[in-house]
């Protein structure tokens, strides 16, 4: 990483250097035919959900309502043609940009010109080219893109072209996929928001005075907006889920090394002691495992060889004859999630007690404290020198959730070798201890299958105040698989609004509290409810099978309604 | 790794300690019921792989002279009990230490009792304990046995008690295995032979000039005495493969993940940039199998999670329907290996090309030095500070081939954070580019399946001399699955006596061929020949098919006669 530039055009300001950004950004959208109305910024509601329903025609509010599940039969049978579904989620996505910010490019040009092709291949051959058939997906701007700026959220990086297409979305593009429009990232990708120097803050589309999460919040507004029903993120703490959550879409971090993570665009090159994951968040759980199912069906091992050569489990019935034995995580421990968050899980539990198909236990929580000292130390084992250096490097402001998690991390070190090798030790010695927890569950088939639980302190945070990962990074750490759902709930002043009697912990824990008390039920209304269903390392397609289960078991329905 | 201890008993000398273990060592060999006859050991021939036939009685060696495939059964049944075989190779094993100085313990004892207990339970039950029922197994003294020493080769460390046994040799336990010896090791456990201050050097069964490998050498020369037919080596530079291949046995290195390491001794913990792996040495293709399996159904990854959830493939036919395709690697662009392992290699190929279920092509290795530079530094990310304190706590000298590894390795460094990525990431894409070059072998069906190359640069060499790692590193760089096959053969002066022309490439090449040109045929004589067939990653069981449907077509045994 030594060849840092500062800016495209050297002598110029981190200023021009975003203003150039942005302004090919709005030129793409700026392309699309027909044009899109120009939105009085003044007059919109908190909550912008519904507007799209105003903007965009009928059969374009009939593509991007449908879900990956629905789509696919339909472009494979040649009903909608690629270039009709290619162009209306260009537009819903160029609609999304106005409404939240979640933007840095859409592609007309190369999404139209592909989605002509599919559908001349299906024309000429009757077939479609793969599972995928003309599938838009949206890409979280992280991943390189040939020919297009690789910054990882950082001025001082614009300008680092990249030269190949990432190894994930040359598999998806063998199975049929569209890349139509890429998305926000947050500067140093380590937010749970998505705020950048580069093009300002994502917010969330159902309150915008909340954020969109993060690092894949581009993904998580597009997703909510529906301007992408099926979208790439990474996630190394809850970049992936936090986004999901927030927007109350589907969102799934696999088990690291199952789908490859070659050609994202990161500091740190080389650092191996917490593994990032790449996944989907999708308008439904079916877009999840088509999309996981494609990728691992690419064989992505026989060209990254850190990736474990491991098949997609198909036809898998690990539930067959037995129960599904759920344990709950009411709270970490560390911090008590806000009662939105309490109530969705009570009324999933309930529901789950009244099942013949599932067994309910209780999961108890060990030192998520002592989990997040170590993998906030592990993520940056250079002491934060290579982010800093790519924060200072074009003079750009540092961002207040930088600041967090670089700054005011009081875990954080440069470590040698000797104390690399030790926190490495201790990362395995807790992996073990949390393994142990589970064997204790119960023997073989009466094992703990998955836990349920929060995928946050609380609903979409307030913009930059998502300090708290403890919900999500815990499963990093363990390299857990894991996945969020919508509880099919909102934030409401008649539900949420009661006082309530609560004595924090600690200082995490204060602080959360406190932004309850200050900004209560209101403060957070239309904010969507989420939860978190977790798996043993390894057993992504357990997971996904238990939350069928979960959902159907719960009264909850797969997709996300337009 | 702070709490070192000097030694035993605080204030003796290193000396003190060996001459300790020694005894000890002794005591538990003296225990046997009846004794062993004393050798004169001026007598002895440079090949002592006779000598056992003279000194055990009929029954032990019909034991010891069966194979694990054929031991199984006759457990299982009752036909020979768990004590009758538990006390032959016990006896085998101690007359071994007396003919080649192999074994750190005996334990009679204990292996006695749980022979009993399992004779027991087959009379009580009419059924065996599992798949391993009564068969001995020797472990290497690098893994933790509860209540025994754990000293990885340093005089220092000697002292150091297993609070608890190894999870591999619990699951075997499991499976009905029985622990009855401890082999030998060497100082540091980086060596290709095996030489200690504790307990000297374990020599060559079949030319006691030469060394019968390392690290896990002592389980080398057992194993190719009879003395076991199945042991526990790990590897991670060639210390299963040498000394399987020194003494012409099976030995087999899997993908690291699948087989668990928790609990062996060993410095660096914490490290991860190079992954060690465990593996067995056995008299047969079966008994490698057998153990594997055994292992993996243990499911040993719900206790250690950093290892994959990955089942054995049972009754897995890769090449049903389509040929295996081979590719020779002759030798490695670096260090030609000696006449006798040429010779061999083509005998194997020539057989191969004439059949009609096998493809044979080239394999052109890629920078087989680079890979050496890469791994060297990455074993020793501290520059090797561990290691040398572990050896001067004690003042015990130095063995000159940890000279050789940790003093005179020119790619050894102190790495930095930034250093130690940048090292990670150049290893990395070194895999990378070793994938793309299989990949390039064909598409899907047609590519190739498994590498047939040497196991070092010549047969077992002469004492001190094995300071070529090239031909086993290689894929531990990469974390191939290898496995090592006897190719029933060995140097003789009359078809490898002849002199030859050959102009060294640079300095490896140099030593290596000297060492050839100095000893000639007669310096190696009766050497067992062995070869190497290597997979990509995680295609362990792919492997061990391969090697079946090698061995067949050329026409070699899968067992290793008495």
């Amino acid at each position: 990483m030594s060849d840092v530039r500062v800016t495209i055009a050297t002598g110029t300001t981190w200023q021009e250097v975003a203003a150039d950004r942005q302004r090919h950004r709005d030129a793409t959208i700026g392309a699309l035919q027909p044009p899109l109305p120009e939105l009085a910024l003044k007059e919109l509601p908190l909550n912008v959900t519904g507007l799209c329903q105003d903007t965009l025609s009928e059969q374009e509010l009939a593509i991007t309502g449908a879900n990956v599940e629905d789509l696919a039969p339909k472009l494979a049978s040649g009903e909608w043609s690629a270039a009709s579904v290619t162009s209306a989620f260009l537009r819903r996505a160029g609609l999304a940009q106005k409404l939240v910010n979640c933007v840095t490019e859409l592609l007309p040009k190369a999404a139209l010109k592909r989605a002509a092709e599919l559908d001349e291949y299906l024309a000429a051959h009757g077939k479609p080219v793969g599972p995928l058939h003309g599938i838009p997906i949206s890409v979280k701007e992280h991943l390189a893109m040939k020919g297009l700026d690789l910054n990882a959220g950082f001025v001082s990086w614009v300008g680092r072209v990249a030269e190949d297409d990432a190894l994930i979305l040359k598999i998806l593009w063998e199975a049929g996929a569209v890349f139509y429009v890429r998305s926000t990232q947050p500067q140093t990708l380590m937010h749970l928001e998505t705020s950048s120097n580069l093009y300002g803050v994502t917010v969330n589309p159902s309150n915008t005075t909340l954020t969109a999460g993060g690092s894949s919040g581009g993904e998580g507004a597009l997703v909510g907006l529906r301007g992408s029903i099926l979208g790439i993120g990474t996630d190394i703490g809850g970049s992936i889920r936090s986004p999901a959550a927030n927007n109350g879409v589907f969102g799934f971090k696999p088990t690291a090394g199952r789908l490859p993570v070659n050609g994202w665009s990161a500091t740190m090159a080389g650092s191996e002691g917490i593994l990032g994951t790449i996944g989907p968040l999708s308008t439904s759980l079916a877009g999840l495992e088509l999309f996981t199912k494609s990728v691992v069906a690419g064989k992505p091992w026989l060209t990254s060889p850190d990736l474990v050569a491991m098949d997609w489990k198909e036809n898998y019935s690990p539930f067959e004859g037995r129960k599904l034995k759920i344990a709950v995580m009411w709270e970490d421990g560390v911090v008590m999630p806000h009662p939105p968050i309490t109530r969705a899980l009570e009324g999933v539990v309930e529901k789950l007690k009244t099942s013949s198909v599932v067994d309910v236990v209780e999961w108890k929580p060990w030192r998520h404290d002592l989990a997040w000292e170590i993998i906030a130390g592990l993520y940056f084992c250079d002491g934060g020198a290579d982010e800093t250096a790519a924060i200072n490097a074009s003079g750009e402001p540092w961002r207040p959730l930088s600041k967090f998690i670089l700054d005011e991390n009081p875990h954080m070190k440069h470590y040698d070798i000797a104390s690399l090798w030790a926190a490495c030790a201790q990362r395995n010695e807790y992996r073990e201890k949390y393994a142990a927890l589970w064997n204790a569950t119960g023997d073989g088939g009466d094992m703990v299958d998955v836990i349920l639980c929060p995928v946050g302190p609380g609903v979409a945070p307030k913009l930059d105040t998502s300090r708290y990962w403890g919900y999500t990074s815990q499963w990093n750490l363990l390299d857990y698989p894991a996945v969020v759902f919508p509880a099919n709930d909102r934030v409401s002043v008649e539900k949420d609004g009661g006082s309530l009697e609560y004595q924090p912990r600690g200082e995490k824990d204060v602080y959360n509290w406190n932004l309850w008390k200050e900004h209560g039920a209101e403060g957070y209304k239309d904010a969507p409810i989420s939860l978190q269903l977790v798996a043993r390392r390894y057993e992504d397609e357990k997971l996904l099978k238990a939350l069928e289960i979960v959902l159907k078991q719960s009264g909850l329905p797969a997709t996300v309604s337009q």
